[in-house]
């Protein structure tokens, strides 16, 4: 992006104060902003940082009047917050491919795109898939037979989406996650070989799920595992096979859930923890990072950490006292020695 | 998948009792199977599902009578397991891309690939490659220079097979897994940076191997990195180099194991474990998701727990008395009080 | 590769004593190489092994005589070490694909490539992007608008490199690693969804670093997620947004560092490990595999071990006295008795 601030304002619906021929390159934060950024400044709390910014322009409400000397180019709009967002998006867009299905594409004869859907180089489309309007498919995806995709889908490069899987709409997913795979299903045989089970489930993502870089979602044995509207992955998670994830979710990176294990709604499960196959968690529960969850967590809000997750207080407590143990060893050998 | 109960029938060599022009679209559990939907019934204990369920159809042993009335259609067959493993192989082929070799692929002249093998779109074939026959290459899949493939090998899409490696017959790789990439040595200099030490080993996947999604298998430093016959990894695993890995030994998710680490036979890992490097774990070994093994395991058989690993038994003992450190510190308290 | 010893002495200014004309395809360890393989003595200490070794040849400095007959083909040069390292690189080289650019691969018209660098077929290079000489692109990468990259840069099959990002000389990136991601931004919202911040810092990777395969660094929100120079990071790696890892530190595979959290200098983090958000890790700090850092360490070269981390000596004491709690609640059971 290079654009004057007078160009800034006039997307922003804004009023420039001081050199309205400055060049703005790219957002900012307002204490280490320099030349070429754009900032912001609304709770008046941080203002005293507008006076020694070297950003090259400061986004302001209307009725801010400085009361000292400003280097910045000032512009004034009705709402900074909302202004912000727009030129956070407007900026955003402008890295973005240009819209088009790209003729280095693969795209089956069966399968059907909606409208001011964009398709990247090398990406392969099989049959029968259907996607729906407004999509932005990234190079070098893969979509397997008979996968259905809703509207406004963000695809990052390099994902691949096995057969007969659903992604609902407005869903985001990040380069390289897989999402279909095979669930790990063997069925030991009696000379200590396995057998591979036939993993012919799917994998169900709601609305507005967002899927992180190099996720794995694997797909059901039978059945669906299924990912509920509005729940946030991050990079680098295992989900197992059968499992559900309830609605607004977010789980950090890393962490891990084994087979048919059913995680509830609004929970927040922090980066590394591992759950136990087969279990339940109820709603809101929170687990701390690199916990493992051995068990069903029924209570509604519970707060869990340790290995294996205790309540949260008390696995503090135990671990405050586990740093001491050489000292309360000392004084079991002191009350030794006195009862002889 | 679209085809009438009476179709279904031929395949599997059964017959039909009630509607046989009722259509199946999938495969389905009993006891939460819908409208298109085949199920089975083998064992009787189960047999109440067969009068609630709602799926069009239900696969039954010949000898089976019905006590009630019910609503889907029968398919006897004579033995109901193997009718179901047929039925299952072919409803998972229904999804597979047909049989062919993909003028959008890009194979080396120099490679050699059997009979109906298959490669996708986008992938590319480095020089001196072979591929055995019946192989399933799917798109954007990556084969690097001189690297040989076995007979009846599955690649999903996206999988990264670096030059000079082994895989042996029947193994199946899931999508975005990485085969080969180089180990993490560096020697140290004296100004405190890393120097790269050259990775010049392979890797080497004997038969039947199945490897996760996004999991890591690094080549050896020299020499090779070994995952024995029939062993399986889950998906997002790391392998370091000059690791092997024994025969029929499964690997949970996101378990880790650090260079020249030797696992044994018939191991079972769990999710997220991790493994010191240079250590030797023996035959049948079970380690407990997220623990920490530190040293090696020369007994057979051996279960563990922990971080570092102890016993199963005995951490579960050190950590119920963990729970109530709080507690044992209050009576030390209390014999301190008493003692004055 | 296959060349005479007679072709691999003259490659390395050595004289040949034994068969010149035997074949050598590999490198191999002294101890177990065999037919084809080349491999060397310098240090005299193992001085016994070259009167066993399998290998077909091997490179001794040119003042050694042997006391025993040798079997292999001995090639004699000025500096074991250094010929060593001249074979090594020569050996790799010979698994490289050609140099060329593939007509296969997408550039963008806009987009600017060095002299000497290659890219494989079906990487996508977006507009604006800058790559500098000697750079080896290889298959089905993408590099997203407007990134740069330096000079003599590696970048295996499958790496996603997003918008806006810098990558300096000399860096090794191994297969679908992704940089660049959206950082995990979400504003929880009244009615417990959460709304996407968006993310429009960038990733900026300093020399002579090396990142894993399948690891993934996301972008910053605003300004800058950075590896320092000289850092190595191993596999399957998490990066979080506006996270800084200083210079020449090494990081273990499966680690993850939460966002806005700085690594010192010269550190060492073992895999597996974790790292909360928004603290500070001094310089040259040692972290044991699995470890979580939950607060910031401020002493260099602090050495820390366990959930969460304590200093190393102290966790290990700790530990040895968890391992024997049930016999420290004996003696105090013994002591209460006693007491009554």
């Amino acid at each position: 992006m290079n654009l004057t601030a007078k160009a800034i304002a006039e997307l922003l619906g804004g009023v420039v104060e001081g050199d309205e021929q400055v060049f703005i390159t790219h957002p900012g934060k307002i204490e280490v902003a320099g030349a070429g950024a754009i900032t912001f400044l609304s709770n008046l709390k941080y203002e005293s940082y507008i006076y020694s910014t070297q950003a090259s322009a400061v986004l302001v409400n209307s009725d801010f009047s400085p009361s000292k000397k400003v280097d910045s180019t000032l512009i004034k709009v009705k709402d900074v917050y909302s202004a912000i967002t727009t030129f956070l998006e407007f900026y955003e867009q402008s890295f973005h491919p240009e819209k088009s299905i790209s003729s280095l594409a693969f795209i089956h004869a069966s399968a059907q795109l909606g409208d001011e859907t964009t398709v990247g180089d090398f990406t392969s489309i099989s049959s029968e898939v259907t996607i729906g309007k407004g999509c932005r498919i990234y190079p070098q995806v893969f979509i397997g037979v008979g996968t259905t995709i809703g509207h406004n889908v963000t695809i990052y490069p390099g994902v691949k989406i096995y057969h007969d899987c659903q992604i609902g709409d407005d869903c985001i997913i990040q380069a390289n996650a897989v999402i279909g795979s095979d669930g790990f299903g063997f069925a030991p045989q009696p000379d200590g070989s396995y057998k591979k089970i036939p993993q012919v489930g799917k994998v169900i993502l709601e609305d507005n799920v967002e899927i992180g870089a190099n996720t794995v979602i694997d797909r059901a044995t039978m059945g669906a595992t299924i990912i509920k509207k509005g729940t946030k992955l991050d990079n680098l998670i295992q989900i197992a096979h059968n499992v559900t994830v309830g609605e607004d979710t977010v789980i950090a990176a890393q962490a891990g859930i084994a087979g048919s294990t059913r995680i509830g709604n609004q929970c927040q499960i922090g980066g590394q923890a591992g759950f136990a196959g087969h279990i339940e968690v109820a709603d809101k529960v929170k687990v701390q990072a690199q916990s493992g969850v051995a068990a069903s967590i029924k209570e509604e809000g519970r707060k869990v950490y340790g290995y294996p997750a205790l309540s949260y207080q008390d696995y503090l407590r135990a671990y405050a006292l586990f740093r001491q143990l050489p000292d309360l060893e000392k004084r079991i050998r002191e009350l030794e020695k006195t009862e002889k």
